[in-house]
């Protein structure tokens, strides 16, 4: 699989998000063989000498009745036009009010030349890459300690340890990103990092586990979100899968906006939440420091199980969960102003240091406090009733909460479209994930995420609490292989420092493939063997993917892989290309079906002929009677073209057809086969029933066919003017 | 509206039913416009001289590798082949599946030379369009009574003299049909005649009642079938519909065999009913005339209403429901065997003789009887019952009445598809109800019947006794139109005997309009409304429909209609469509949109330059670097052909293209643009989510463009050999 790197392969751009990422540019092989066929190209003269100026320039032949290339079309430099937002506007009226619409959704276009305007500052980029990691201090130390607590309030004394270690593992997956960054600047997440440091297929691996996260993320944390809102407001109970989906399109909507905008909108409620939250931290701590740090003793809780290695381990996996937004800002980096992985270093480091400061004191809060979960009511609310017994902050804390939960779905926003533009300059999803749209968003992969998030939010009625054991195995897959990769990197390059750094990353990825391993075990049954199907399913759909687009590149290859069993000799290959590829050497059959004489069949006779190619006119007739009629008008026309025709006994056109031009082909395999087909088009959709629309289906059946070239010749009814009745 | 009849209007054929039908010869003034464009045409030699043998002789070149003409088309004569059904077989495996399905339903294709085979023999045709008419007499006597009991068990007397006059309006009408048999030999139905002597819109009004009257025949009578069954058996009731809609798709394939099978399925139960009611009949005149016609007191029945000249006409309208049997004759003449109009003035007779023995017979015997109806049996019934009340013969009336009650839906499978081709002839519905399918049956008619009767059915859910009231207003509708028409025509043509003639469609004309008028008035809210509003707007569909055949005709027309300010000055005219119509004037400019260099691109280079006629390629980019790039790949391939590159900073690749195209078209309206577009056609329909359908798009925007050929390059993947890895 080490294939992909070598010179038939995709290139491996090394500028960051581009608009020209569609439109890869050759390699120098393939230049010096377009430039060895370009030596063998021989056209005449009319080939350059156009009837009209393809400049569009005001002073041509029949300026006066042009628009004028000004409206439309800006003239640049020779050769080149540049267009104008009326250029981009459809003919159709129902086309320009979709555009409408969308420019006061989405607002105005922005040029390829605003893509470095639009990277997020440092200070906008940490509520937009850390709202799901941040918003994890509201449920993690919930999760830890509600496992904890099957052992009894006994065991609760664990937590702080418990804590501590988790606080090692965020210490120690953020400081190895830190390095992944650095080692690589242009796109730092697992994905990129596995497939060049391990193979394209753990790249794939740690890809498919992110996707099914973030997919997961979108779909539950608005949900959760929403049930908040109608337990608040339970007349809005009903609706709380069209609120879901409203909350979805909102996000959509704000993205597609572009990166600067999405971040406007998206970064004061993190920023509510981490004020909210530190502010109740601070005072915590300051009123425990008040009466000596003492340690109020929990309710006693009866143990149902064991203290237990495993019991352990599943407070601590528990913990863990959710901590994606690491892995958004390895991505993002790109997405930074310059330099950027500078800045996305420091964003790196603000967000851990956020992290650990709040879980820690959060944690340590909830041991002073002797705190247990409850069903009723979570552990971060009773904290703010503890701490804030009057005045509006508990109710602050709570409603900043709910806000920063609804906008953890933001981050896969921001992560997902990114992650699929990586893998589509791979070839390993579909190329579409390429297209920046008209606010330079990758909408694509935007539109996709909300899509796929919308219908497992459906599907499960807004209940997906049955899903949030399928979080954690996902990203902690990334997480381990995207270290295992570092540490790889470094035993290759070897730089100086390399075994410190190396030590860096084994350590993260001891750590996450503890949680890894403990997660996807403890929460097997529970739903996380759905993962452990869906990833290497995804896998194998990427490769199969992978593996048409390897297929398309060979078959337009302008270096044809030659046949296995045949010498690569130079001259071979060039003569095996010539026949399609230079012109002096394509041989024309132009084939025109003949339903019956009219204008349609007249034009289309004339421009075959005009071509001044070698022509037939074929003829599929019910009966004899009809063919010799046909014929007898052939005659008085002056049968200036070839007639064959074919009588059908059967009635049956376009098979017969169809077949007949594929037998023309299968004889002279070398001539290029051009069948033009006359067809009126219709103005209205409903007068396609009056229609026999055998013209589309013989384009569907020719298409069929190798070496066969359709042409159609559209007759417009609106070109004719009826007379005066 | 006398328009259709000039020698532009589609020419009305004097042969019948022709397969040849969908291709109309041209007009003598047609040929000689076509004479006068030969004479102009000037074409090279090359045009002649082809590169492979049409006539796919295995003499030819490449006969090593040719399969041979043997095996998909026969030669026939110099320049003509004839298909085998090898030819007719589609390539892929689930349209060959397909085929052998409909081989084994319908049987092996027909030629269209076995057409004067697949006529009817009058043994035939009797059962045949005749089930709905003498279905008839197992409830017209009833419907009668209901009506005329509702004045109490005295006014039962009146139902002699009703009958009687109902006796009178079937010899007339039949008496009529019998004239106008004679006198339209190729085609005697209301809307040939009433199009031919009134007037086009009397021609649609008749063929809309029509219309109306046999969807739901089908409708009504498969219903109340299938509601006879499921009474006896009243575990199948859940499964109505289910079952209703089988007996339509059995009624569709077996009339899709083509007439002579459906004859020979659908003959057997008429010929039943036949004489299980006669032999009734003949008993119980046998035992009345053994009591000396005694008549039996009917029981008493309290009058709810008055005897009134209105209870009398409703009485009279209800009992002449369902004559649409007649219109059946009239329409199938060309169906039947020659000389057609002979035989099928015989059918006509015949068949009006039995319905007016039976009917006055089955009349006779309920008064002579004294039955009145009931709510829980039908009179027919209990006629059986007193006439039979040992053995197995009453079972066998009520068996075969339920069956001939299920067929009188065949009469309109067997009329309606000949009714709108007739239509569709003259251009007033799809022209696909020419189409002879390949068992020589007029199935695209049938399938519409079928389909519009199953929709009915189902959203009635197989309750359809609320449509009974609509019928009768539409076939009288028709008779009337048809009948008047006749007297049009006989004042026209003032024949000998004409006098006697139009007198006799006048008493037709005159009773039928009284049914109709009597039908309108007293089922008006029960339902007839609905007729008087879907005849207008049927009419008003099939004009338009009309209108835009007119259209197309005109803009393909070798005549065009000079514009209304412009004298018609011959030389005019031709330098107008020379333009267009000779190749020496036809100027070309060949477009190739480029995106990238690769293989689709370079063929369709060559391919454009190969024809030799000035030539442009396009490149749309989304920035400057990227076209500046692709500049550069274009000189080191040494700059064959005009690149001009047009720069959409918005990255909208489709308008910016489509308009640029557009603006070319518009400087020089005289060129033929043709745009050349390469495109990867994947091997199954899941690779297309892979490709951006850029190509596909485009196609369909410059389809909207006037005088722009699209030209489409499939490149296969299938013909790419991977190598080995």
């Amino acid at each position: 699989m080490g294939k992909e790197r070598d010179g038939t392969g995709p290139e491996r751009p090394t500028t960051s998000l581009s608009p020209s990422a569609e439109f890869p540019p050759l390699s120098a092989q393939d230049v010096e063989a377009l430039r060895r066929l370009g030596e063998h190209w021989r056209a005449g003269e009319p080939v350059r000498a156009l009837p009209v100026d393809p400049e569009l320039r005001p002073s041509g032949p029949g300026a006066a009745h042009a628009r004028g290339p000004n409206e439309e079309f800006r003239p640049d430099q020779p050769g080149e036009l540049t267009t104008t937002p009326a250029a981009e506007q459809p003919d159709s009226l129902l086309g320009r009010l979709a555009v409408r619409v969308r420019r006061v959704l989405l607002g105005p276009p922005l040029s390829s030349t605003s893509m470095l305007r639009e990277r997020m500052r440092k200070l906008i980029a940490l509520p937009i890459l850390s709202s799901d990691l941040l918003s994890s201090v509201a449920y993690g130390p919930e999760a830890l300690l509600t496992i904890l607590v099957l052992a009894g309030s006994a065991a609760l004394g664990l937590s702080l340890p418990i804590a501590g270690a988790l606080v090692v593992l965020m210490v120690a997956v953020g400081a190895s990103y830190r390095q992944t960054v650095r080692a690589y600047p242009h796109g730092a997440g697992s994905y990129l990092v596995a497939s060049d440091s391990i193979g394209p297929r753990a790249g794939l691996t740690a890809a498919a586990g992110l996707i099914l996260d973030y997919v997961l993320t979108v779909s539950v944390s608005v949900a959760a979100g929403i049930a908040a809102i109608t337990s608040a407001l339970p007349a809005l109970s009903p609706l709380a899968v069209p609120l879901s989906l409203l909350v979805i399109a909102a996000l959509l909507t704000g993205n597609l906006r572009g990166i600067r905008v999405a971040g406007n909108i998206f970064a004061a409620p993190t920023y509510l939440f981490l004020i909210a939250i530190g502010g109740m931290t601070l005072v915590g701590l300051a009123q425990a420091g008040a009466r000596g740090f003492a340690v109020v003793p929990a309710p006693p809780v009866p143990a149902s199980e064991a203290v237990s290695v495993l019991l352990i381990a599943r407070a601590f996996a528990s913990g863990a969960t959710s901590m994606t937004g690491i892995e958004a800002v390895s991505n993002a980096v790109p997405a930074l102003r310059p330099t950027e992985w500078r800045n996305a270093r420091t964003v790196l480091t603000w967000m851990v240091s956020i992290l650990v400061l709040l879980f820690s004191g959060l944690m340590f809060l909830i041991y002073l406090n002797g705190l247990v979960p409850r069903a009723n009511e979570t552990l971060l609310s009773q904290l703010a009733h503890r701490t804030f017994p009057h005045g509006p902050w508990y109710a602050i804390v709570q409603a900043a909460t709910a806000l920063v939960l609804l906008l953890a779905a933001n981050t896969a926003y921001n992560d997902l479209p990114r992650l699929l533009y990586f893998m589509a300059r791979d070839a390993y999803v579909p190329r579409r994930f390429l297209h920046l749209g008209d606010r330079l968003a990758l909408s694509n992969g935007l539109v996709a995420l909300s899509v796929a998030a919308a219908v497992i939010l459906t599907a499960f009625g807004g209940r997906t609490q049955s899903l949030i054991p399928l979080f954690a195995v996902g990203v902690f897959l990334a997480f381990t292989l995207s270290q295992v990769g570092m540490v790889n990197h470094w035993r290759r390059h070897r730089e100086s420092g390399w075994r410190r750094r190396a030590g860096i990353n084994a350590f993260g990825a001891a750590l996450s493939s503890i949680v890894l391993v403990t997660a996807a075990i403890t929460k097997f049954t529970s739903g996380a063997w759905v993962v452990v199907v869906a990833v290497p399913v995804l896998v194998l759909l990427c490769l199969r993917v992978r593996r048409h687009y390897d297929r398309v590149r060979q078959a337009v290859s302008l270096r044809p892989a030659p046949a296995p069993t045949q010498l690569p000799s130079e001259g071979g290959r060039e003569r095996n290309m010539a026949q399609e590829f230079l012109p002096q050497r394509v041989r024309h059959l132009l084939v025109v079906p003949v339903a019956r004489f009219d204008q349609t069949t007249l034009r289309a006779l004339a421009y075959v002929v005009s071509l001044g190619q070698p022509s037939l006119a074929v003829h599929v007739s019910p009966e004899d009677q009809e063919a010799d009629r046909l014929r007898d008008e052939w005659t008085a026309w002056g049968d200036h073209i070839r007639l064959e025709t074919v009588v059908s006994p059967h009635r049956e056109i376009l098979e017969p057809l169809a077949q007949y031009i594929a037998q023309l082909r299968e004889r002279s395999p070398d001539i290029t086969l051009t069948v033009v087909i006359p067809e009126v088009v219709a103005e209205h959709p409903w007068q396609r029933i009056l229609h026999s629309r055998i013209e589309h289906r013989l384009r569907k059946a020719l298409r069929r066919l190798p070496g066969v070239v359709i042409t159609s010749m559209p007759i417009h009814l609106s070109e004719v003017h009826s007379p005066a009745r």
